[in-house]
C-alpha cells in the first residue's frame, strides 16, 4: 500500500517538465480547503502566477444557501455542487484529497494526511499559504449532541437528513406503530433559529404541505416540526423582517417557535433547560461554528472564538513575512470583525487573489472592505426575506429575488443548467422521496 | 419503539373508512418487490378490483439498463429511478418499507419485516400473491467474491462503484505513491462478459477517454480495464455483432478480454484459474444469478436454479387455487423458459394485470407468450449493438436506437425530462467528478 512516512516534495515537483513557461521562478501557492473562501480565490488567481495545490477534504465546492433544499428533495445533491477539478489544474496533482493535519510557519511547510488513505501523510512546502478551512458546528458542550444530531453543512448530513425524514415516514406507516409512536417519529427538531434552521423549516413546510399530503397522506395529521432558538429567530436581520418571519411561522398549525435553551439531546428526544422533554424522530443542530482542529492545533494568535486575527490585507498576524492568509469563518480581521457568511469568505477570495497577483508590497493595495448584496432567507410557502441595503421586503416578490439571486450567484452554468430544472421538477411531479 | 410481535392485520385494515366503494368485497392483491416485474403489475393493475398492498425492501423502480451509465456520471443517481409511491396508493400504508420473510400458503399469509427497523415484524393476509422479488448476484462460491467485489445491480452498488473509482483516481496522484501502486489502482477488473458487463466496460471507456484525459491527465497511462469471462462475451447476442462487439473492445489499449474462469479474490488482486494473480483496484462482479433467501425459503416447486415453476399463466405450481404468481427473474415457466431480462419481467407483468382483471377462471385466457423487441448493448464511444427481430445492426445507428428505445421506455415523464438533460450536460460540461 502506499507509503505512511512523511516527505518533502517540493524539489522534485517543482522541476517537472510541464512547467517550461516560468520554471523554477513560480512560487506555490497552497489552498487549504474548498468552500466559499479557497474556492474564490482558486477561480480568481491568476495561475500563471502561482503552482496552485489545493488541499481539501471535498473534491467539490458545494453552493450552502441551497443546501437545506435539498433534504427534502426541492433539489438534487449535485444540482449544488462543482467538481473543484472542473476549474482546471496545471498538474493533476495539484490537487489533493487531503487534509491538512500540521503547519510549520518557520520552515514553511504544511502536513497533510490523505482521506482515502490515513496512513498516507505526506509534507508540502509553500510560499503563499491560504487558510481558508472554514469552522465546525458547535455543540456548546451539550451532551448528546453529537450522538443524535445531524449538523447541516455538507451534502453528506443532508443525505443523512433525507434518509432519516424518508426512513421515520415509512417505518411510522407499519402495521403495529402505536400513536404515540407515529408522533415521535413525524416529530422533526430543529436547534437554532440562523438562516439555516429557519431555511430547513421552510423546506419542511413545503414538504409536508405539498408531498406529504400527497404521498402519505394518513401521516398529515401527526407531522410536527420545533423550531427551538434561545433568542430571537434571525437575530442578524432588520427587526421588521424578523416579526414577519415569526409570525409566519407561529401561524403554521403544525410548526412550533420554542423559546428556550437545551441541555440535553438523547436518542428519541431533546430535554430543554426547563426541564421539559421532547420526544421526537430527528434533530437538526445549527446554532453555530467552532474552529476545525487543525486551526486550533496552531500557534497563532487568535480571538476568542479560535478564528485566526488577520490584518486588513488578510495576512495572519505575527507571520512577519505575510506569508499567510486566512480568510472565510476561519479567520478574523481584527480592525474590522464581519460575520461568517458565504458573502465575506467569497469576497474576501477575490480581494486575496487581486492581492497576489500584485506585484511589490502588499501595502500598496488599499484594504478589504466588505460591501455586502445583504441577507435572504426563505421562509416557506413562496416567500422570503430580503434585507438589502437599498431594500428591507418581505413575501413573494422577496422570494422571487431569493431564487434569481442565488441562481445568478451559481459559479458555473452547469449548475445554472440544473438548479431551473430541479425546481421545475418538483413543481411538475412533486419532490422526490427515493430512499437509497 | 415498535412493536416487534407479528400481527394479523387483515381485519382492520379492510374495516376502514376510506374504503366505502367496493368495502369488504375488494380483494387483496400483495405484490411482493419494486422491480420490473412487480412495478409493472403495481402500474397497470386495475386498482379499482384489488386492495393493492406492495412489499419492498426498495422504494423505488430502478431503470436497470441505465445503471451502468451512473457508475461514472454519464447519468445521475436519481434520474433513472421512480419513487414507488408516485404511482398513486389508495392508502399511504398499501406500500411497505419491508421485506417478505415467509410464506404460508394454506393460510395465505404473508410474515414481512421492516427493513427500517428489524425488529418490526407483522404477518398480513392476501387473497392473491404476486412474487416478483428478483434475485441476487450469484457468486458460484468463489471465496472473496462477497468480501472484496462490487455488484452491479441496486443503485447503492452504482454509488459505491463510483465513489471507488473516484478515491483510487485521487489516491494514486497523492505524494509518495510507487508506479506499481499506482497501476494497481488504476486497474479495473470486471468480471462476467453480459450485456451489464460490457456496458460497465463501455462506460469506464467513455470516462477515460473524455474525462481522464481531462481531469486526471497524469493518471491516463496507468489506467487498464479487463473483463474477464469464461466463454464468449455477450453470449445470448447475434454471433456477428459478438464479433464486431469483441473486436472493438480488444482494439482498445487500455481493455483487456481474458478468457477464463475466477478462481478466488482478495483484497488487491483476482487470481484466475490457471494461477495468474492480477493486482487490481476494483473488481465488479456480474456473473449471474441466484435466488434469494426468501425464495429458496420457500416449500414450492423450483427448476435447478431455484426459480418458482410456473404454468403459462405465470401461477405457481402445486399452489391449487392458483392464487400466487411468479413472475420475472424468481420465476420460469416450466413449459416456456425465458431468459432473465427486464423486457420479460416487465411484461408479464403486464399479462398478469390483464389476468387480474379478468372476471371468470385464468384458463379462459390465452396463455402468457413473450415477443420481444430485441437486445441492445452499449459498447462505447458512441456505438451499440441491436439485435432485434427485424435486423442485426451495428455502430453509431444502433447507439441512436439504443439512446432513444432507452428513452421512450423510461416509465414517467419525470425521467425522460431528465435523462436527456443529464446526457447533454456530460456532452457539454463532462462527468460530475464529485465525492461525497
Amino acid at each position: 500500500m502506499a507509503s505512511s512516512s512523511a516527505l518533502s516534495l517540493r524539489s522534485s515537483s517543482s522541476a517537472t517538465a510541464s512547467n517550461p513557461a516560468v520554471g523554477g521562478q513560480r512560487q506555490r501557492l497552497i489552498i487549504l480547503g474548498t468552500g466559499w473562501g479557497g474556492y474564490s480565490v482558486l477561480r480568481n488567481v491568476d495561475k500563471s502566477l502561482y503552482d496552485v495545490v489545493v488541499i481539501s477534504p471535498r473534491n467539490h465546492f458545494l453552493f450552502t444557501p441551497l443546501l437545506a433544499s435539498t433534504t427534502v428533495g426541492t433539489l438534487e445533491f449535485r444540482s449544488i455542487i462543482e467538481p473543484v477539478r472542473n476549474v482546471g489544474f496545471r498538474q493533476s496533482d495539484h490537487f489533493h484529497l487531503s487534509e491538512a493535519m500540521d503547519l510549520d510557519v518557520k520552515n514553511k511547510v504544511v502536513t497533510c494526511q490523505s482521506v482515502i488513505d490515513r496512513s498516507t501523510l505526506y509534507n508540502l512546502e509553500y510560499d503563499k499559504l491560504v487558510i481558508s478551512v472554514g469552522a465546525i458546528s458547535n455543540t456548546f458542550g451539550v451532551p448528546g449532541v453529537r450522538e443524535h444530531t445531524f449538523f447541516l453543512k455538507e451534502v453528506s448530513d443532508a443525505r443523512a437528513i433525507r434518509n432519516r425524514i424518508l426512513s421515520n415516514f415509512e417505518l411510522a406507516l407499519h402495521p403495529g406503530i402505536s400513536e404515540e409512536e407515529k408522533k415521535r417519529l413525524l416529530h422533526i427538531i430543529i436547534v437554532g433559529g440562523g438562516p439555516t434552521g429557519v431555511e430547513f423549516g421552510a423546506e419542511l413546510y413545503d414538504f409536508v404541505k405539498e408531498d406529504v399530503s400527497r404521498l402519505y397522506k394518513q401521516e398529515q395529521g401527526h407531522v410536527q416540526v420545533s423550531l427551538i432558538e434561545g433568542r430571537k429567530i434571525l437575530g442578524a436581520f432588520n427587526k421588521k423582517l424578523q416579526q414577519y418571519a415569526e409570525k409566519k411561522i407561529r401561524a403554521r398549525s403544525q410548526m412550533e417557535l420554542i423559546q428556550a435553551n437545551v441541555s440535553s439531546v438523547q436518542a428519541d428526544s431533546v430535554t430543554l433547560s426547563d426541564g421539559r422533554t421532547i420526544p421526537c424522530g430527528l434533530v437538526v443542530w445549527s446554532t453555530g461554528l467552532a474552529p476545525r482542529p487543525f486551526v486550533e492545533s496552531l500557534d497563532l494568535p487568535k480571538n476568542q472564538q479560535g478564528q485566526l486575527l488577520t490584518n486588513r490585507r488578510l495576512q495572519v498576524a505575527e507571520v512577519d513575512d505575510g506569508s499567510i492568509f486566512a480568510i472565510g469563518d476561519c479567520g478574523e480581521i481584527e480592525e474590522d470583525p464581519l460575520p461568517c457568511t458565504a458573502q465575506v469568505a467569497e469576497r474576501q477570495g477575490r480581494y486575496l487573489a487581486k492581492l497576489l497577483a500584485h506585484q511589490g508590497p502588499a501595502s500598496d493595495l488599499p484594504p478589504y472592505q466588505f460591501q455586502g448584496f445583504g441577507m435572504l432567507a426563505y421562509v416557506g410557502d413562496y416567500k422570503a426575506l430580503a434585507d438589502t441595503p437599498a431594500m428591507k421586503t418581505q413575501g413573494f416578490s422577496s422570494w422571487v429575488l431569493w431564487r434569481s439571486a442565488y441562481l445568478t450567484r451559481l459559479g458555473s452554468w452547469r449548475l445554472r443548467m440544473q438548479v431551473p430544472i430541479d425546481w421545475t421538477k418538483t413543481l411538475l411531479f412533486g419532490r422526490d422521496t427515493s430512499r437509497f
